[in-house]
Protein backbone atom coordinates (compact mmCIF):
# COMPACT_ATOMS: atom_id res chain seq x y z
CA UNK A 1 0.00 0.00 0.00
CA UNK A 2 1.44 3.65 -0.68
CA UNK A 3 1.62 5.91 1.95
CA UNK A 4 -1.73 7.77 1.25
CA UNK A 5 -3.46 4.79 2.34
CA UNK A 6 -4.43 3.87 -1.01
CA UNK A 7 -4.00 0.25 -2.78
CA UNK A 8 -3.66 0.12 -6.60
CA UNK A 9 -5.04 -2.87 -8.97
CA UNK A 10 -5.41 -3.32 -12.56
CA UNK A 11 -7.77 -5.44 -14.30
CA UNK A 12 -8.14 -5.52 -18.27
CA UNK A 13 -11.35 -6.05 -19.25
CA UNK A 14 -12.79 -9.04 -20.93
CA UNK A 15 -15.02 -10.15 -23.93
CA UNK A 16 -17.23 -11.86 -21.37
CA UNK A 17 -17.86 -8.42 -19.75
CA UNK A 18 -18.93 -6.50 -22.89
CA UNK A 19 -22.57 -6.53 -23.08
CA UNK A 20 -24.43 -5.22 -26.78
CA UNK A 21 -23.63 -1.67 -26.14
CA UNK A 22 -19.99 -2.37 -26.64
CA UNK A 23 -19.17 -1.56 -23.07
CA UNK A 24 -18.29 -3.17 -19.89
CA UNK A 25 -21.65 -4.39 -18.33
CA UNK A 26 -22.15 -2.03 -15.36
CA UNK A 27 -22.19 -4.93 -12.31
CA UNK A 28 -18.73 -6.02 -13.43
CA UNK A 29 -17.64 -2.52 -12.08
CA UNK A 30 -18.27 -3.99 -8.57
CA UNK A 31 -16.62 -7.40 -9.39
CA UNK A 32 -13.38 -4.88 -10.62
CA UNK A 33 -14.06 -2.97 -6.63
CA UNK A 34 -14.40 -6.72 -5.46
CA UNK A 35 -10.67 -7.38 -6.87
CA UNK A 36 -9.39 -3.75 -5.33
CA UNK A 37 -10.64 -4.81 -1.70
CA UNK A 38 -9.11 -8.31 -2.24
CA UNK A 39 -5.93 -6.31 -3.20
CA UNK A 40 -6.34 -4.02 -0.19
CA UNK A 41 -6.43 -6.59 2.59
CA UNK A 42 -3.92 -8.06 1.01
CA UNK A 43 -1.67 -5.34 1.50
CA UNK A 44 -3.10 -4.53 5.12
CA UNK A 45 -1.77 -7.47 6.17
CA UNK A 46 -4.82 -10.25 6.03
CA UNK A 47 -5.62 -11.97 2.88
CA UNK A 48 -9.70 -12.22 2.66
CA UNK A 49 -8.95 -15.68 1.85
CA UNK A 50 -7.39 -16.28 5.72
CA UNK A 51 -10.42 -14.25 7.09
CA UNK A 52 -12.91 -16.69 5.88
CA UNK A 53 -11.03 -19.48 6.79
CA UNK A 54 -10.98 -17.78 10.51
CA UNK A 55 -14.83 -17.90 10.31
CA UNK A 56 -15.31 -14.34 9.73
CA UNK A 57 -17.25 -12.94 6.65
CA UNK A 58 -17.43 -9.62 5.44
CA UNK A 59 -21.18 -8.85 3.59
CA UNK A 60 -22.09 -6.55 1.49
CA UNK A 61 -24.78 -4.74 2.97
CA UNK A 62 -24.48 -1.47 0.63
CA UNK A 63 -23.11 -0.50 -2.36
CA UNK A 64 -23.54 2.29 -4.54
CA UNK A 65 -21.44 3.24 -7.94
CA UNK A 66 -21.51 6.28 -10.16
CA UNK A 67 -20.96 5.50 -13.39
CA UNK A 68 -18.63 8.08 -15.18
CA UNK A 69 -17.40 6.78 -19.12
CA UNK A 70 -17.48 3.27 -20.49
CA UNK A 71 -14.84 0.81 -20.47
CA UNK A 72 -14.39 -1.07 -23.41
CA UNK A 73 -13.13 -4.38 -24.42
CA UNK A 74 -9.22 -4.66 -23.57
CA UNK A 75 -8.95 -1.54 -21.94
CA UNK A 76 -6.37 -1.22 -18.70
CA UNK A 77 -8.94 -0.64 -15.52
CA UNK A 78 -6.83 0.95 -12.77
CA UNK A 79 -8.68 0.74 -9.36
CA UNK A 80 -7.88 2.63 -6.24
CA UNK A 81 -9.06 1.71 -3.12
CA UNK A 82 -9.37 2.98 0.34
CA UNK A 83 -11.07 3.08 3.16
CA UNK A 84 -13.77 5.46 4.21
CA UNK A 85 -14.60 4.35 7.41
CA UNK A 86 -13.66 1.88 9.68
CA UNK A 87 -16.04 0.70 12.59
CA UNK A 88 -16.00 -2.62 14.72
CA UNK A 89 -18.06 -4.93 13.02
CA UNK A 90 -17.88 -2.87 10.00
CA UNK A 91 -16.08 -1.42 6.68
CA UNK A 92 -16.51 1.05 4.36
CA UNK A 93 -14.24 1.27 1.16
CA UNK A 94 -14.16 3.49 -1.58
CA UNK A 95 -13.04 3.34 -5.28
CA UNK A 96 -11.84 5.39 -7.68
CA UNK A 97 -12.00 3.65 -11.35
CA UNK A 98 -9.63 5.14 -14.34
CA UNK A 99 -9.07 3.68 -17.65
CA UNK A 100 -5.11 4.13 -18.07
CA UNK A 101 -5.10 2.85 -22.25
CA UNK A 102 -6.13 3.51 -24.43
CA UNK A 103 -6.19 7.09 -23.04
CA UNK A 104 -7.14 8.29 -19.69
CA UNK A 105 -10.56 8.94 -18.47
CA UNK A 106 -12.01 8.39 -14.87
CA UNK A 107 -14.75 5.80 -15.37
CA UNK A 108 -16.53 5.51 -11.79
CA UNK A 109 -16.49 6.23 -8.53
CA UNK A 110 -18.13 3.44 -5.95
CA UNK A 111 -18.12 2.80 -2.52
CA UNK A 112 -19.48 -0.76 -0.44
CA UNK A 113 -20.18 -1.61 3.10
CA UNK A 114 -19.63 -4.02 4.49
CA UNK A 115 -20.63 -5.78 7.50
CA UNK A 116 -18.49 -8.56 9.55
CA UNK A 117 -20.27 -11.88 10.35
CA UNK A 118 -19.56 -15.21 11.39
CA UNK A 119 -20.12 -18.47 10.17
CA UNK A 120 -23.70 -18.24 12.07
CA UNK A 121 -24.88 -14.87 10.32
CA UNK A 122 -24.38 -13.46 13.16
CA UNK A 123 -22.95 -9.88 13.45
CA UNK A 124 -19.49 -9.99 14.93
CA UNK A 125 -17.07 -7.43 15.73
CA UNK A 126 -13.81 -7.97 13.96
CA UNK A 127 -10.56 -8.51 15.41
CA UNK A 128 -8.36 -6.50 17.00
CA UNK A 129 -5.49 -6.78 14.75
CA UNK A 130 -7.51 -6.53 11.88
CA UNK A 131 -9.45 -3.44 13.16
CA UNK A 132 -5.87 -1.79 13.89
CA UNK A 133 -4.79 -2.22 10.48
CA UNK A 134 -7.35 -0.89 8.99
CA UNK A 135 -7.35 1.90 11.49
CA UNK A 136 -3.69 2.48 10.62
CA UNK A 137 -4.64 2.74 7.13
CA UNK A 138 -7.33 5.14 7.16
CA UNK A 139 -5.63 6.75 9.59
CA UNK A 140 -3.37 7.44 5.98
CA UNK A 141 -5.94 8.06 3.49
CA UNK B 1 -48.56 -3.63 -14.84
CA UNK B 2 -50.80 -3.68 -12.18
CA UNK B 3 -52.93 -0.61 -11.58
CA UNK B 4 -50.08 0.71 -8.50
CA UNK B 5 -47.43 1.22 -11.44
CA UNK B 6 -45.45 -1.41 -10.55
CA UNK B 7 -44.38 -4.54 -12.64
CA UNK B 8 -43.93 -7.72 -10.72
CA UNK B 9 -41.06 -10.11 -12.05
CA UNK B 10 -39.55 -13.44 -10.72
CA UNK B 11 -36.47 -15.33 -11.03
CA UNK B 12 -34.74 -18.37 -9.61
CA UNK B 13 -31.34 -18.00 -8.04
CA UNK B 14 -29.02 -19.83 -10.49
CA UNK B 15 -26.62 -22.24 -9.09
CA UNK B 16 -23.92 -20.22 -11.23
CA UNK B 17 -25.42 -16.57 -8.93
CA UNK B 18 -23.70 -18.29 -5.93
CA UNK B 19 -20.62 -17.71 -4.33
CA UNK B 20 -18.62 -19.57 -1.54
CA UNK B 21 -20.40 -17.97 1.41
CA UNK B 22 -23.12 -19.74 0.15
CA UNK B 23 -25.34 -17.10 -0.94
CA UNK B 24 -25.98 -14.90 -4.32
CA UNK B 25 -23.00 -13.31 -5.03
CA UNK B 26 -23.86 -9.45 -4.36
CA UNK B 27 -24.06 -8.01 -7.89
CA UNK B 28 -26.23 -10.41 -9.37
CA UNK B 29 -28.93 -8.35 -7.63
CA UNK B 30 -28.41 -5.74 -9.99
CA UNK B 31 -29.02 -8.23 -12.88
CA UNK B 32 -32.01 -9.25 -11.64
CA UNK B 33 -33.38 -5.45 -11.63
CA UNK B 34 -32.72 -5.32 -14.85
CA UNK B 35 -34.73 -8.50 -15.16
CA UNK B 36 -37.66 -6.41 -13.19
CA UNK B 37 -36.33 -3.35 -15.75
CA UNK B 38 -36.69 -4.81 -18.90
CA UNK B 39 -40.39 -6.53 -17.68
CA UNK B 40 -41.42 -3.70 -17.15
CA UNK B 41 -40.56 -1.18 -20.67
CA UNK B 42 -42.17 -4.58 -22.32
CA UNK B 43 -45.39 -3.59 -19.96
CA UNK B 44 -45.18 0.34 -21.07
CA UNK B 45 -45.47 -1.17 -24.57
CA UNK B 46 -42.00 -0.65 -25.26
CA UNK B 47 -39.58 -3.04 -25.56
CA UNK B 48 -36.25 -2.21 -24.39
CA UNK B 49 -35.01 -4.20 -27.46
CA UNK B 50 -36.71 -2.09 -29.90
CA UNK B 51 -35.69 0.61 -28.29
CA UNK B 52 -31.63 0.30 -29.23
CA UNK B 53 -33.05 -1.06 -32.56
CA UNK B 54 -34.04 2.93 -32.91
CA UNK B 55 -30.92 3.91 -32.01
CA UNK B 56 -31.42 5.16 -28.50
CA UNK B 57 -30.02 3.36 -25.41
CA UNK B 58 -29.92 3.88 -21.80
CA UNK B 59 -27.07 3.81 -19.83
CA UNK B 60 -26.86 3.07 -16.51
CA UNK B 61 -25.33 6.15 -14.81
CA UNK B 62 -26.22 5.32 -11.40
CA UNK B 63 -26.58 2.33 -9.46
CA UNK B 64 -27.28 1.84 -5.23
CA UNK B 65 -28.58 -1.47 -3.37
CA UNK B 66 -28.84 -2.09 0.22
CA UNK B 67 -28.46 -5.90 0.83
CA UNK B 68 -31.13 -6.70 3.69
CA UNK B 69 -30.56 -10.45 3.90
CA UNK B 70 -29.45 -13.23 1.44
CA UNK B 71 -30.62 -15.42 -1.31
CA UNK B 72 -29.73 -18.77 -1.91
CA UNK B 73 -29.50 -21.38 -4.63
CA UNK B 74 -33.09 -22.06 -5.61
CA UNK B 75 -34.88 -19.11 -4.20
CA UNK B 76 -37.63 -17.41 -6.11
CA UNK B 77 -37.10 -13.79 -5.75
CA UNK B 78 -39.84 -11.41 -6.38
CA UNK B 79 -38.63 -7.97 -8.19
CA UNK B 80 -41.04 -5.52 -7.72
CA UNK B 81 -39.93 -2.23 -10.47
CA UNK B 82 -41.65 1.14 -10.95
CA UNK B 83 -40.35 4.62 -11.73
CA UNK B 84 -38.60 6.94 -9.03
CA UNK B 85 -38.59 9.68 -11.30
CA UNK B 86 -38.86 10.37 -14.78
CA UNK B 87 -36.73 13.34 -17.14
CA UNK B 88 -36.44 14.32 -20.36
CA UNK B 89 -33.25 12.62 -20.45
CA UNK B 90 -33.36 9.99 -17.48
CA UNK B 91 -35.30 7.70 -15.87
CA UNK B 92 -34.93 6.28 -12.11
CA UNK B 93 -36.38 3.06 -11.68
CA UNK B 94 -37.13 1.97 -8.08
CA UNK B 95 -36.32 -2.27 -6.67
CA UNK B 96 -37.62 -4.53 -4.11
CA UNK B 97 -36.15 -7.58 -3.88
CA UNK B 98 -38.44 -10.38 -2.02
CA UNK B 99 -37.66 -13.82 -1.53
CA UNK B 100 -40.95 -15.24 -2.21
CA UNK B 101 -39.77 -19.41 -1.19
CA UNK B 102 -38.92 -20.96 0.88
CA UNK B 103 -40.27 -18.29 3.80
CA UNK B 104 -40.36 -14.87 2.37
CA UNK B 105 -38.11 -11.66 3.55
CA UNK B 106 -37.18 -8.92 1.61
CA UNK B 107 -33.93 -8.79 0.40
CA UNK B 108 -32.86 -5.81 -0.96
CA UNK B 109 -33.67 -2.64 -2.19
CA UNK B 110 -32.34 -0.95 -4.79
CA UNK B 111 -32.17 1.85 -7.57
CA UNK B 112 -30.99 2.50 -10.46
CA UNK B 113 -30.70 5.64 -12.56
CA UNK B 114 -30.81 5.65 -16.62
CA UNK B 115 -29.81 8.25 -19.09
CA UNK B 116 -30.99 8.49 -22.83
CA UNK B 117 -27.61 8.41 -25.21
CA UNK B 118 -28.27 8.23 -29.16
CA UNK B 119 -25.56 5.88 -31.09
CA UNK B 120 -23.01 8.36 -31.03
CA UNK B 121 -22.94 8.64 -27.43
CA UNK B 122 -24.71 11.99 -26.94
CA UNK B 123 -27.66 13.13 -24.33
CA UNK B 124 -30.82 12.60 -26.28
CA UNK B 125 -34.69 13.17 -25.04
CA UNK B 126 -36.51 10.37 -24.92
CA UNK B 127 -39.19 9.93 -27.65
CA UNK B 128 -42.34 11.79 -26.67
CA UNK B 129 -44.91 8.59 -26.92
CA UNK B 130 -41.64 6.81 -23.99
CA UNK B 131 -42.18 9.67 -21.74
CA UNK B 132 -45.66 9.77 -22.21
CA UNK B 133 -46.02 6.51 -21.24
CA UNK B 134 -43.29 6.29 -18.04
CA UNK B 135 -44.75 9.67 -16.95
CA UNK B 136 -48.38 8.24 -16.84
CA UNK B 137 -47.08 4.99 -15.54
CA UNK B 138 -45.12 7.26 -12.85
CA UNK B 139 -48.50 9.03 -11.70
CA UNK B 140 -50.31 5.57 -10.74
CA UNK B 141 -47.50 4.39 -8.92
CA UNK C 1 -41.26 -34.66 -16.96
CA UNK C 2 -42.44 -35.87 -20.13
CA UNK C 3 -43.14 -39.34 -20.36
CA UNK C 4 -39.99 -38.98 -23.30
CA UNK C 5 -37.88 -38.77 -20.36
CA UNK C 6 -37.00 -34.94 -21.71
CA UNK C 7 -37.46 -32.32 -19.29
CA UNK C 8 -38.42 -28.74 -20.75
CA UNK C 9 -37.10 -25.23 -19.39
CA UNK C 10 -36.85 -21.72 -20.64
CA UNK C 11 -35.31 -18.71 -20.26
CA UNK C 12 -35.14 -15.14 -21.06
CA UNK C 13 -32.07 -13.99 -22.53
CA UNK C 14 -30.75 -11.02 -20.01
CA UNK C 15 -28.89 -8.33 -21.38
CA UNK C 16 -26.08 -8.98 -19.04
CA UNK C 17 -25.69 -11.96 -21.36
CA UNK C 18 -25.28 -10.38 -24.44
CA UNK C 19 -21.65 -9.54 -25.29
CA UNK C 20 -20.37 -6.85 -28.06
CA UNK C 21 -20.89 -8.93 -31.04
CA UNK C 22 -24.69 -8.48 -30.07
CA UNK C 23 -25.56 -12.01 -29.26
CA UNK C 24 -25.27 -14.25 -26.21
CA UNK C 25 -21.98 -14.67 -24.58
CA UNK C 26 -21.01 -18.34 -25.28
CA UNK C 27 -20.34 -19.21 -21.69
CA UNK C 28 -23.96 -18.51 -20.66
CA UNK C 29 -25.07 -22.05 -22.43
CA UNK C 30 -24.06 -23.54 -19.94
CA UNK C 31 -25.02 -21.76 -17.56
CA UNK C 32 -28.57 -22.34 -18.82
CA UNK C 33 -28.26 -25.92 -19.09
CA UNK C 34 -27.38 -25.49 -15.50
CA UNK C 35 -31.35 -23.91 -15.37
CA UNK C 36 -32.13 -27.63 -17.43
CA UNK C 37 -29.97 -29.98 -14.48
CA UNK C 38 -31.68 -28.21 -12.01
CA UNK C 39 -35.65 -28.72 -13.35
CA UNK C 40 -34.46 -32.52 -14.69
CA UNK C 41 -33.58 -33.02 -10.94
CA UNK C 42 -36.48 -31.24 -9.46
CA UNK C 43 -38.95 -33.35 -12.08
CA UNK C 44 -36.69 -36.59 -10.97
CA UNK C 45 -38.10 -36.14 -7.51
CA UNK C 46 -34.68 -35.03 -5.56
CA UNK C 47 -33.75 -31.39 -6.42
CA UNK C 48 -29.95 -30.86 -6.61
CA UNK C 49 -30.33 -28.39 -3.45
CA UNK C 50 -31.45 -31.16 -1.16
CA UNK C 51 -28.61 -33.50 -2.55
CA UNK C 52 -25.98 -31.26 -1.33
CA UNK C 53 -27.74 -30.69 2.01
CA UNK C 54 -27.61 -34.17 2.55
CA UNK C 55 -23.58 -33.85 1.66
CA UNK C 56 -23.50 -35.32 -1.95
CA UNK C 57 -22.00 -32.87 -5.04
CA UNK C 58 -21.90 -32.79 -8.36
CA UNK C 59 -19.03 -31.83 -10.18
CA UNK C 60 -18.92 -31.07 -13.87
CA UNK C 61 -16.31 -33.09 -14.64
CA UNK C 62 -16.87 -32.37 -18.83
CA UNK C 63 -18.57 -30.12 -20.83
CA UNK C 64 -18.64 -29.82 -24.65
CA UNK C 65 -20.98 -27.44 -26.46
CA UNK C 66 -21.72 -27.09 -30.21
CA UNK C 67 -23.00 -23.49 -31.17
CA UNK C 68 -25.69 -23.45 -33.91
CA UNK C 69 -26.74 -19.82 -33.72
CA UNK C 70 -26.52 -17.10 -32.19
CA UNK C 71 -29.38 -16.18 -29.10
CA UNK C 72 -30.04 -12.80 -29.13
CA UNK C 73 -31.19 -10.43 -26.11
CA UNK C 74 -35.19 -11.01 -24.84
CA UNK C 75 -35.44 -14.19 -26.78
CA UNK C 76 -37.12 -16.89 -25.11
CA UNK C 77 -34.91 -19.79 -25.06
CA UNK C 78 -36.18 -23.55 -24.78
CA UNK C 79 -33.99 -26.03 -23.37
CA UNK C 80 -34.52 -30.00 -23.62
CA UNK C 81 -32.74 -32.19 -20.97
CA UNK C 82 -32.67 -35.49 -21.23
CA UNK C 83 -30.22 -38.20 -19.75
CA UNK C 84 -27.33 -39.31 -22.23
CA UNK C 85 -25.46 -42.02 -19.04
CA UNK C 86 -26.00 -43.10 -15.80
CA UNK C 87 -23.59 -44.62 -13.94
CA UNK C 88 -22.99 -45.34 -9.99
CA UNK C 89 -20.78 -42.78 -9.34
CA UNK C 90 -21.18 -39.96 -12.28
CA UNK C 91 -24.23 -38.82 -14.67
CA UNK C 92 -24.03 -37.36 -18.11
CA UNK C 93 -26.82 -35.06 -19.14
CA UNK C 94 -27.76 -33.80 -22.28
CA UNK C 95 -29.18 -30.51 -23.88
CA UNK C 96 -30.55 -29.29 -26.71
CA UNK C 97 -31.03 -25.41 -26.81
CA UNK C 98 -33.97 -24.05 -29.03
CA UNK C 99 -34.80 -20.20 -29.94
CA UNK C 100 -38.74 -20.20 -29.53
CA UNK C 101 -38.72 -16.51 -30.00
CA UNK C 102 -38.91 -14.38 -32.50
CA UNK C 103 -38.67 -17.11 -34.86
CA UNK C 104 -37.46 -20.97 -34.30
CA UNK C 105 -34.35 -21.95 -34.99
CA UNK C 106 -31.87 -24.64 -32.76
CA UNK C 107 -28.89 -22.92 -31.23
CA UNK C 108 -26.77 -25.74 -29.56
CA UNK C 109 -26.37 -28.78 -28.41
CA UNK C 110 -24.38 -29.65 -25.43
CA UNK C 111 -23.41 -32.51 -22.83
CA UNK C 112 -21.67 -32.32 -18.80
CA UNK C 113 -20.45 -35.03 -17.20
CA UNK C 114 -21.00 -34.79 -13.80
CA UNK C 115 -19.19 -36.93 -11.00
CA UNK C 116 -20.73 -37.57 -7.41
CA UNK C 117 -17.75 -36.08 -4.36
CA UNK C 118 -18.61 -36.21 -1.14
CA UNK C 119 -17.64 -33.31 0.97
CA UNK C 120 -14.86 -34.45 1.34
CA UNK C 121 -13.51 -34.13 -2.42
CA UNK C 122 -13.70 -37.99 -2.45
CA UNK C 123 -16.09 -39.86 -5.09
CA UNK C 124 -19.21 -41.47 -3.87
CA UNK C 125 -21.84 -43.48 -5.53
CA UNK C 126 -24.81 -41.83 -5.77
CA UNK C 127 -27.71 -42.63 -3.59
CA UNK C 128 -29.83 -45.55 -4.22
CA UNK C 129 -32.97 -43.90 -4.87
CA UNK C 130 -31.38 -41.09 -6.78
CA UNK C 131 -30.26 -43.72 -9.12
CA UNK C 132 -32.97 -45.70 -9.52
CA UNK C 133 -35.07 -42.25 -10.38
CA UNK C 134 -32.49 -41.37 -12.77
CA UNK C 135 -31.74 -44.94 -14.43
CA UNK C 136 -36.02 -45.00 -15.07
CA UNK C 137 -36.14 -41.44 -16.33
CA UNK C 138 -33.51 -42.58 -18.93
CA UNK C 139 -35.15 -45.34 -19.52
CA UNK C 140 -37.89 -43.42 -21.22
CA UNK C 141 -35.61 -41.04 -23.00
CA UNK D 1 5.04 -15.99 -27.17
CA UNK D 2 7.65 -18.39 -26.49
CA UNK D 3 9.63 -20.04 -29.01
CA UNK D 4 7.11 -23.18 -28.91
CA UNK D 5 4.35 -21.48 -29.80
CA UNK D 6 2.32 -21.00 -26.00
CA UNK D 7 1.38 -17.99 -24.68
CA UNK D 8 1.30 -18.17 -21.40
CA UNK D 9 -1.37 -15.58 -19.01
CA UNK D 10 -2.47 -15.36 -15.43
CA UNK D 11 -5.57 -15.00 -13.83
CA UNK D 12 -6.00 -14.72 -10.01
CA UNK D 13 -9.39 -16.60 -9.33
CA UNK D 14 -12.19 -13.71 -8.34
CA UNK D 15 -14.44 -14.25 -5.09
CA UNK D 16 -17.32 -13.36 -7.79
CA UNK D 17 -16.33 -16.49 -9.78
CA UNK D 18 -16.40 -18.73 -6.98
CA UNK D 19 -19.79 -20.91 -6.24
CA UNK D 20 -21.70 -22.43 -3.40
CA UNK D 21 -18.99 -25.29 -3.66
CA UNK D 22 -16.33 -23.46 -2.62
CA UNK D 23 -14.55 -23.65 -6.21
CA UNK D 24 -14.55 -21.11 -9.71
CA UNK D 25 -18.04 -22.20 -11.12
CA UNK D 26 -17.45 -24.42 -13.96
CA UNK D 27 -17.93 -21.96 -16.86
CA UNK D 28 -15.17 -19.20 -15.99
CA UNK D 29 -12.61 -21.47 -17.00
CA UNK D 30 -14.00 -20.35 -20.73
CA UNK D 31 -13.53 -16.92 -19.22
CA UNK D 32 -10.02 -17.92 -18.78
CA UNK D 33 -9.39 -19.49 -21.93
CA UNK D 34 -10.93 -16.18 -23.72
CA UNK D 35 -8.41 -14.55 -21.24
CA UNK D 36 -5.82 -15.96 -22.71
CA UNK D 37 -6.55 -16.24 -26.75
CA UNK D 38 -6.61 -12.27 -26.11
CA UNK D 39 -3.05 -13.02 -25.30
CA UNK D 40 -2.49 -15.03 -27.99
CA UNK D 41 -3.45 -12.87 -30.30
CA UNK D 42 -1.83 -9.70 -29.24
CA UNK D 43 1.44 -11.65 -28.82
CA UNK D 44 0.73 -12.79 -32.50
CA UNK D 45 0.64 -9.14 -33.65
CA UNK D 46 -2.96 -8.91 -34.08
CA UNK D 47 -5.37 -7.89 -31.14
CA UNK D 48 -8.86 -9.14 -31.47
CA UNK D 49 -10.14 -5.40 -30.65
CA UNK D 50 -8.27 -4.28 -34.09
CA UNK D 51 -9.71 -7.75 -36.05
CA UNK D 52 -13.39 -6.76 -34.66
CA UNK D 53 -12.43 -2.69 -35.66
CA UNK D 54 -11.98 -4.43 -38.86
CA UNK D 55 -15.48 -5.47 -39.63
CA UNK D 56 -13.89 -9.81 -38.76
CA UNK D 57 -15.54 -11.79 -36.04
CA UNK D 58 -14.41 -15.37 -34.59
CA UNK D 59 -17.00 -16.57 -33.29
CA UNK D 60 -17.37 -19.99 -30.99
CA UNK D 61 -18.35 -22.32 -32.41
CA UNK D 62 -17.18 -25.53 -30.03
CA UNK D 63 -15.86 -25.69 -26.76
CA UNK D 64 -14.77 -28.77 -24.80
CA UNK D 65 -13.83 -28.53 -21.47
CA UNK D 66 -12.20 -31.57 -18.99
CA UNK D 67 -11.99 -30.24 -15.33
CA UNK D 68 -9.31 -31.81 -13.42
CA UNK D 69 -9.18 -30.39 -10.17
CA UNK D 70 -11.06 -27.78 -8.85
CA UNK D 71 -9.68 -23.55 -8.59
CA UNK D 72 -9.72 -21.70 -5.61
CA UNK D 73 -10.32 -18.30 -4.45
CA UNK D 74 -7.26 -16.06 -4.62
CA UNK D 75 -5.43 -18.97 -6.45
CA UNK D 76 -3.42 -17.58 -9.50
CA UNK D 77 -4.18 -20.05 -12.62
CA UNK D 78 -1.88 -20.21 -15.46
CA UNK D 79 -3.18 -20.36 -18.83
CA UNK D 80 -1.12 -21.94 -21.61
CA UNK D 81 -2.62 -20.85 -25.06
CA UNK D 82 -1.67 -22.15 -28.23
CA UNK D 83 -2.93 -23.34 -31.85
CA UNK D 84 -4.58 -26.97 -32.84
CA UNK D 85 -5.48 -26.34 -35.79
CA UNK D 86 -5.44 -23.46 -38.35
CA UNK D 87 -8.15 -23.38 -41.54
CA UNK D 88 -8.50 -20.42 -43.58
CA UNK D 89 -11.93 -19.85 -42.18
CA UNK D 90 -11.71 -21.55 -38.73
CA UNK D 91 -9.12 -21.62 -36.03
CA UNK D 92 -8.94 -24.10 -32.91
CA UNK D 93 -6.99 -23.21 -30.17
CA UNK D 94 -5.84 -25.91 -27.40
CA UNK D 95 -5.61 -24.37 -23.07
CA UNK D 96 -4.09 -26.01 -20.59
CA UNK D 97 -4.56 -24.35 -16.98
CA UNK D 98 -2.63 -24.96 -13.80
CA UNK D 99 -2.97 -23.12 -10.58
CA UNK D 100 0.54 -22.32 -9.75
CA UNK D 101 -0.29 -20.95 -6.18
CA UNK D 102 -0.78 -22.42 -3.76
CA UNK D 103 0.25 -26.30 -4.53
CA UNK D 104 0.76 -26.58 -8.33
CA UNK D 105 -1.98 -28.44 -10.34
CA UNK D 106 -3.19 -29.55 -13.47
CA UNK D 107 -6.88 -27.61 -13.27
CA UNK D 108 -8.38 -28.45 -16.93
CA UNK D 109 -7.63 -28.77 -20.64
CA UNK D 110 -9.85 -27.22 -23.56
CA UNK D 111 -10.06 -26.57 -26.87
CA UNK D 112 -12.65 -23.93 -28.32
CA UNK D 113 -12.91 -23.59 -32.71
CA UNK D 114 -13.79 -20.17 -33.65
CA UNK D 115 -14.83 -19.16 -37.49
CA UNK D 116 -14.38 -16.15 -39.07
CA UNK D 117 -17.40 -14.04 -39.70
CA UNK D 118 -18.07 -10.98 -41.26
CA UNK D 119 -20.53 -8.25 -40.32
CA UNK D 120 -23.06 -9.61 -41.73
CA UNK D 121 -22.75 -13.24 -40.10
CA UNK D 122 -21.49 -14.53 -43.40
CA UNK D 123 -18.41 -16.89 -43.64
CA UNK D 124 -15.17 -15.60 -44.41
CA UNK D 125 -11.85 -15.89 -44.51
CA UNK D 126 -8.72 -15.01 -42.18
CA UNK D 127 -6.68 -12.14 -43.51
CA UNK D 128 -3.77 -13.33 -45.24
CA UNK D 129 -1.59 -11.62 -42.63
CA UNK D 130 -3.55 -13.12 -39.35
CA UNK D 131 -3.64 -16.37 -41.49
CA UNK D 132 0.46 -16.24 -41.78
CA UNK D 133 0.94 -15.25 -38.69
CA UNK D 134 -1.43 -17.89 -37.52
CA UNK D 135 0.31 -20.67 -39.41
CA UNK D 136 3.76 -19.54 -38.28
CA UNK D 137 2.70 -19.80 -34.48
CA UNK D 138 1.68 -23.27 -35.13
CA UNK D 139 4.38 -24.27 -37.04
CA UNK D 140 5.95 -23.68 -33.61
CA UNK D 141 3.93 -25.57 -31.65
Amino acid sequence: MSTNGITTSRVRVRYSETDQMGVAYHTHYLVWCEVGRTEYMREVGATYAQLEASGLFLVVAQANVRYLAPARYDDTVRIDTCLQRVQSRAVTFHYTLTREAPGPARLATAMTKLIALGADGAPRSLPDALLRAFRNAHAHA
